[in-house]
């Protein structure tokens, strides 16, 4: 039984392509896919626990397939009054996401993105069969409201998709923009929000938009800021009629038994969960202040990574830092990478190595 | 915020439909959903809980993509000389069955299956934009490799859906007439094993079939058998290739660390948890005795449920039952119900209930 990939009868859309992943390398220091890079408080995973030994009792049963205890605690989590009716979710925001092509997107349509943003919207459009329609984002990699309507009336897009904070930028999106867009369209506007945590407190979330606009989805992610990438829970907020959508595509029972139970659990200590936004925020300001004196211009980030330019060859900065066993993300931008806000102690080693670099490093050497 | 599902610009493909879930009912006996009805053995909870604590210490990471843990375990569990490279898995036999055709199928491919059968087999063609070709059974709900021959050649689909033991009916498939069928079509098969466990021991698994057969795929869940329903377990066995062309349609990191971490520990004690199925079956086999002496002739059952004609009034009966807190499951197939085998004293309080039923019961009332 060794046929090759060729021997089978795959699609053809789907011929010489290789799947989606950043690597996995285990190393001391990873800072490469926007993990948070704190482990969970001791007294929270204590709660975690047990909720998931409860739930082991009756992993025989399915799971409860409306999940309303979970939509009822991300509701009281986000807050502006919204309620479990509000709120859908699924193994990570990249199903949720393609629960909403699947429903409002796919063959004959099209949804428009602004590259460069994040990679699995136009590889997720791909697998529902929507056409990715990319946008162009003005100087600074920001969306002006004049530049969203002008895409949208010029490719009529079924769903308009934007990610605020962008990845891979860190950059910030306007309101404005979202309800610019908002009005151009008959279509739906999604707002990915899966760093917004780490934006400044002041920062209004698109979520206050969502009253009076049904067409409106804000897509967020336990992931990040709470820390539980590795439990997979994604969700949204919008009208109660696109959870009625998004139930016509799911895949029944969806959410396991167990993933319903920690994340009810790790919500009920958002506050300790949330505690090491700010230390991460904290190291990201550090990042945004040290890189430039090492001769990396960096982009103003809302996010807990930051996007740096001014590298000569960013492939080998990428395999020097490799030797160092630090792995950051090397995003294919020329003279740019990516490096996730870890703790201070990994930040550190970062800066260090990044200073320790020759003529592969910073073009234009300020410190030399 | 109260849009209706109308005011949304939903595909029209999904206008008017409703979305698939058996009855979520809360009641003293549930037998509707073939659910394993043993809660896992205490020893064996305990593992799973240790390993989930662990996976809690690193859930901010990202977990393992390639899930190499889990594929090891479940091809040590399969046999037949099969190692991690010939398995996949996802959330559930339905994602696995969904990445199937969104690699394979898709819009302008089709694929055959044989209903009555698993009713999410035609949801997920339908979700993916796969057409749905609904071959005919034999007498007895059988599939001879004449006909399976037949229906390929007729309608040359890109993939071909069994279902061995089937479901809702119980009965089983031979391994001519998959063979049959992939000699026949230059396609994908798939046998859809969820019930596999329950068979007679005897009976030689299409897992027999892999070698040499690059387009063969077979189909296991953790959800009857390991009673792991509420885990979302699903997984298959094929040629390594197969796994090649999944990885360009799954989503990244699409099984959780508590998913991997839980269906690992489960695997470990695979003794202990099929130990459960000897009682199941004991039970299936007293449905298959009991019920026709009430009236209610039963089709052969190689799974961990019964399907019962004679009823008169199928939809009253499924009612009275409930008013005895007794959920069974009505397939609208007409005068069939289908029943799980629960416990003894489960199975013992369905068939008294079936037994105190009036004229809504047997058509044929052998015991009035």
């Amino acid at each position: 039984m060794v046929a090759s990939l060729s021997d089978l009868p795959i699609r053809d859309d789907l011929r010489g392509l290789t799947p989606y992943g950043a690597p996995q390398k285990k190393v001391r220091i990873a800072l490469n896919v926007n993990e948070n890079t704190h482990p969970i408080p001791e007294a929270v995973a204590t709660d975690i626990v047990k909720a998931l030994a409860e739930a082991v009792l009756g992993v025989n049963r399915y799971p409860d397939r409306e999940f309303t205890t979970l939509r009822q605690s991300l509701a009281g989590y986000l807050g502006h009054g919204l309620t479990a009716e509000n709120i859908w979710a699924a193994n990570g925001s990249n199903e949720v996401l393609q629960q909403i092509l699947q429903a409002f997107g796919g063959p004959g349509r099209s949804v428009l993105g602004f590259p460069p943003t994040y990679s699995m919207h136009s590889i997720i459009a791909a697998g529902t069969g929507t056409r990715w329609v990319a946008g162009e984002r003005d100087e600074g990699f920001e969306i002006s409201p004049q530049t969203a309507v002008q895409w949208i009336e010029r490719t009529t897009p079924d769903l308009v998709f934007f990610c605020s904070p962008n990845n891979p930028t860190g950059t910030p999106l306007s309101l404005e923009t979202i309800a610019a867009a908002y009005d151009a369209t008959n279509g739906i506007v999604v707002v990915d929000e899966a760093y917004a945590e780490f934006a400044p407190s002041e920062l209004p979330t698109a979520l206050t938009l969502l009253e009076g606009r049904e067409r409106l989805i804000v897509s967020r992610t336990m992931s990040k800021a709470f820390a539980f990438a590795g439990a997979r829970l994604g969700y949204l907020a919008a009208d109660p009629a696109v959870a009625d959508a998004l139930r016509l595509v799911r895949l029944p029972y969806h959410l396991s038994a167990l993933t319903q139970a920690a994340a009810v659990a790790a919500l009920a200590h958002s506050t300790e969960m949330l505690a090491m936004v700010d230390d991460i925020k904290a190291q990201r300001d550090r990042l945004l202040v040290e890189l430039p004196k090492l001769g990396y211009p960096a982009w103003p980030s809302w996010s807990n990574f930051v996007l740096f330019g001014g590298v000569a060859d960013p492939h080998a900065v990428f395999e020097e830092l490799l030797d160092h066993e630090i792995i950051i993300r090397d995003l294919s931008i020329p003279h740019h990478l990516r490096v996730t806000a870890g703790t201070e102690a990994e930040t550190t080693a970062f800066l260090e190595a990044m200073a320790g670099l020759g003529p592969i490093g910073a073009i234009d050497r300020i410190g030399a």
